[in-house]
C-alpha cells in the first residue's frame, strides 16, 4: 500500500533501547543497555497482598472506568510526600496520574509545542523524552552540562535569544550522564526560567535513590508556576505497573487533564489503587533502602571494573545516585561502530547518539548497573574493557 | 502566567461525559450517561485469583518493564478469538495491545493526520473519537447513518471529493446511536474503501453484547490492509484496567509501535497478565452469556419504559446489543438546553451536540442502560418523560 504518514511520525525515531530488547533474549548476553530496575527489588507479596485488599474492599470501582486526574488518595500520598521530603506544599489537584512520567513528558509536550517551536534540552538528554517531543516538531536548543550542572552561561543565552516554550532537564542523576546539579546551579536556573519567563520541565525519576551526599531541593521549589515537576513510581516500585505523574499550576493542568481524555481517559485505576494500598500498607523509606543498598554496590562494583579493565583514555562518571554511568572514548572511537562487536562479545550498551538531538558517532555511551548483579557487572565490564581496547588498537 | 499553548490542543473540546462525572454524586442522581458497564458483572473474585497467581508464578516479568507491543500470550488469545469467532486469520503481530481502545484512536489519528487532512466519521459520532483526532487538525466531513447502516451514496460522494484519509466507523451497536450495520452495507462499505484507495478504522468495543438478531461478520473481512480494527476488554471484562487493542497490517503497525513507544512506552503489563491469566482460567463466553443476559434485560426495561413514558414526537432506537439508545426530540427542541432541568430532577443524559462535529442544540441525546438497574430505569425514564413533555408545552 501507499499510505501518506503523518509528517510528525516521520520525524520520530524508534528507539534504540527498544530496539536493541531484540538481542537481549541471546544466552549469556548481559545488558548494561536499558534503566530497567533490579528485579530482585520488586516487592511482589507485598503488591500480591495489595491486589487482594483492592478487589475484597472495593472491586467494583478498582475495575470501573475512573477519573481522568486520577486516584484521589494516590494524589495525595505523592503530595504529602513532597511535604516529608522538601517541605513543599503541592496541592494535589495538581498532580496528575499518568502511564509512566513518558506519558507526561508526551503529554507536556502536545499542549505546549507547536511546529517550529524553540525548546531546550540538555546535551546529552534522556532519549525518550527527545523522542516524545520530536512528534510535535520542535526547534531543539541543546545545552552543555558540567560536573556541577548546566553551563548557565550557554543557558542564558539560549533564552536570550530564543524564546523557547521550556528547558527540560533531569537534574538529578541524570540520564545519560548520572551527574546531578548543585544548589547553586539550581538557583540560578530558577532565577534565569522566572527572569526569561520560561516554563521547566523538571523530570525526577531517580531522586529517591542517593546513595552517597546530600539531598538538594528540586529546582521546583525555587520556582513559582513556571516549574513543572515530573515523578515516577517505577524506579521504586514497579515500572511494569506505568504509574507516573506531573506537577503543573492549574493554567497548565487544565490542558493536560484535556490532553490526558483525549489520549487515553485515564490511567489504569486498578494498578493505581494497587500502588496506593501498598504504600499505605508498607514502609516505603525501609523499601528504598533495600534498594539503594543494592545500587549502591552494583554502582561501586562497576567503578572497581571500570579502574581495573577499561582502558587509559577512557573517563567514566561517578554517579552519586540513579541507574547510569557515562563514558567518554578517546576522541575518534564510536561507540555506535562498536555495538555489533560488543554483541559478538554478549554484551549490551546505548551507544550516545540518541541521547543527541542530531550527533553521530559521538565518543560516549551509557552504562547501566542497575539490573545486573555483581559478577555480571565484572563480566561485562571486562568484555567491554577488551572491544574498547580493540577500538583503540585499531585506530593506531 | 502567559502561556502559549499549542495550536492544537486548543483545538480539543473537554468531553462531555467527563465534565458531567461532577455532579454524578449528588444522592439519588440517576445517571443514563456514561458508557459504563454494570459493576456486578464484573469478575472481581476471578481477577483477585488471577492477580495472585500472575505474581507467584513471575512476579519479576509481571512488574519489570514490557515489550511496547504487548503481552505475547494476550495478544495470541485476541488473535485465537477472532479465528474462532469470525473464522478471521489475524497474526498475532498484527496486533498491539492499548490503553484502552481510547489509546488506539490516539495513536492511529497521531501517524495519520497532518493538519488540514480530510477524514470522514459518521453523523453522529462517537465523542471520544472526535475528541482525540480534533488534536490533529483534520477536516471531518460527516456521513449520515441510516437504519441499515451508512448512507452508501453520501459515502462515496466523499470519497470521490476528498483524498480522505480514513473513514471511522463504529458499525455494531454503534456509540451513539446503537445501529448496526447490515452485511450488505458492510460489503458495500469495503468495496468502496478498497476503490478509493481509502483506510476504514472499524472500532468495536461492543460485538461480543449481542442479545438480539444475528452476528454479522466485521467489515475488516471484506478487507485486506487496507481495514484497521480496534477491540477492547473494557466491556467484557473491566474497563478500569484500560486494556484494548488494534490490529493493523504490518506497514501501520511498525508506525503504531514508534508512536506507543514515543507515548507511553509500553502497556501496564502487570494489567495485561492478569487479564490474560483470568481469559485462560475461565470462561469468557459464559462470563459474557451473564451480562448479555443482565443487559438484555436492563435495555427491555428502558424500551418499555419509554413506551410508557416518553411523549409522542419522541423516536427512540431499538438496539440489538451494545449499551445504548438514542432518542430524537421533536424539530427544535435542543437536548442540551434540557440538561439542567434534568439534573435538578436528578437524572443526567448526554445530549447530542458533542457527538457532531459543529452542531449546537441537536434535538438527539444519549441514553445509557447498562450502568443502571430496573427500578433506577423505570424511575430515570419517568423523570425524563417529564422534562421533554415539559419543554414540548413550553414551545407550544
Amino acid at each position: 500500500m501507499d499510505i501518506k504518514f503523518s509528517k510528525s511520525i516521520g520525524n520520530v525515531k524508534k528507539s534504540f533501547i527498544r530496539e536493541i530488547f531484540k538481542v537481549l533474549d541471546q544466552p549469556d548476553m548481559i545488558s548494561l543497555s536499558g534503566g530497567f530496575p533490579n528485579p530482585a527489588s520488586f516487592p511482589i507479596d507485598e503488591i500480591a497482598e495489595a491486589a487482594k485488599k483492592v478487589l475484597d474492599l472495593d472491586g467494583r470501582h478498582a475495575l470501573q472506568y475512573s477519573a481522568t486526574e486520577g486516584y484521589v488518595p494516590l494524589r495525595k500520598y505523592i503530595s504529602e510526600r513532597y511535604k516529608k521530603r522538601f517541605g513543599l506544599d503541592i496541592p494535589f489537584e495538581q498532580i496528575l496520574i499518568t502511564n509512566g512520567s513518558q506519558q507526561a513528558l508526551d503529554l507536556l509536550a502536545r499542549v505546549l509545542i507547536d511546529n517550529g517551536d524553540d525548546v531546550i534540552v540538555e546535551y546529552p538528554s534522556y532519549l525518550g523524552a527527545l523522542q516524545s517531543m520530536s512528534f510535535y516538531l520542535p526547534t531543539f536548543h541543546e545545552v552543555r552540562l558540567l560536573e556541577d550542572g548546566v553551563d548557565l552561561a550557554m543557558l542564558e543565552e539560549m533564552l536570550k535569544n530564543h524564546q523557547p516554550k521550556f528547558f527540560y532537564t533531569v537534574p538529578n542523576f541524570q540520564n545519560p550522564t548520572g551527574l546531578t546539579y548543585t544548589k547553586e546551579n539550581r538557583i540560578e536556573v530558577a532565577r534565569l526560567i522566572e527572569k526569561y519567563e520560561c516554563l521547566l520541565i523538571e523530570d525526577d525519576p531517580y531522586s529517591e535513590l542517593r546513595f552517597y551526599g546530600e539531598e538538594v531541593m528540586p529546582i521546583k521549589s525555587y520556582l513559582g508556576e513556571r516549574g513543572i515537576l515530573l515523578g515516577s513510581f517505577s524506579k521504586i516500585v514497579s515500572p511494569g505497573m506505568r504509574l507516573g505523574w506531573v506537577v503543573a499550576c492549574p493554567e497548565i493542568m487544565d490542558k493536560l487533564i484535556t490532553a490526558k481524555q483525549a489520549t487515553d481517559l485515564h490511567t489504569n485505576v486498578f494498578a493505581q489503587r494497587v500502588v496506593y494500598q501498598y504504600l499505605k500498607d508498607n514502609d516505603l523509606d525501609a523499601h528504598i533502602a533495600t534498594i539503594k543498598a543494592m545500587y549502591r554496590r552494583q554502582r561501586d562494583c562497576m567503578v572497581t571494573m571500570i579502574e581495573r579493565y577499561f582502558p587509559q583514555g577512557v573517563s567514566v562518571t561517578k554517579p552519586e545516585g540513579g541507574m547510569f554511568m557515562w563514558a567518554t572514548l578517546p576522541e575518534g572511537i564510536s561507540s555506535m561502530k562498536l555495538i555489533d562487536q560488543a554483541i559478538a562479545n554478549k554484551i549490551v550498551f546505548v551507544p550516545g547518539d540518541p541521547f543527541y538531538v542530531n550527533r553521530v558517532d559521538a565518543n560516549t555511551l551509557r552504562l547501566n548497573y542497575t539490573n545486573s548483579n555483581e559478577t555480571e557487572i565484572e563480566e561485562a565490564i571486562k568484555r567491554l574493557g577488551r572491544v574498547i581496547q580493540d577500538a583503540i588498537d585499531a585506530k593506531k
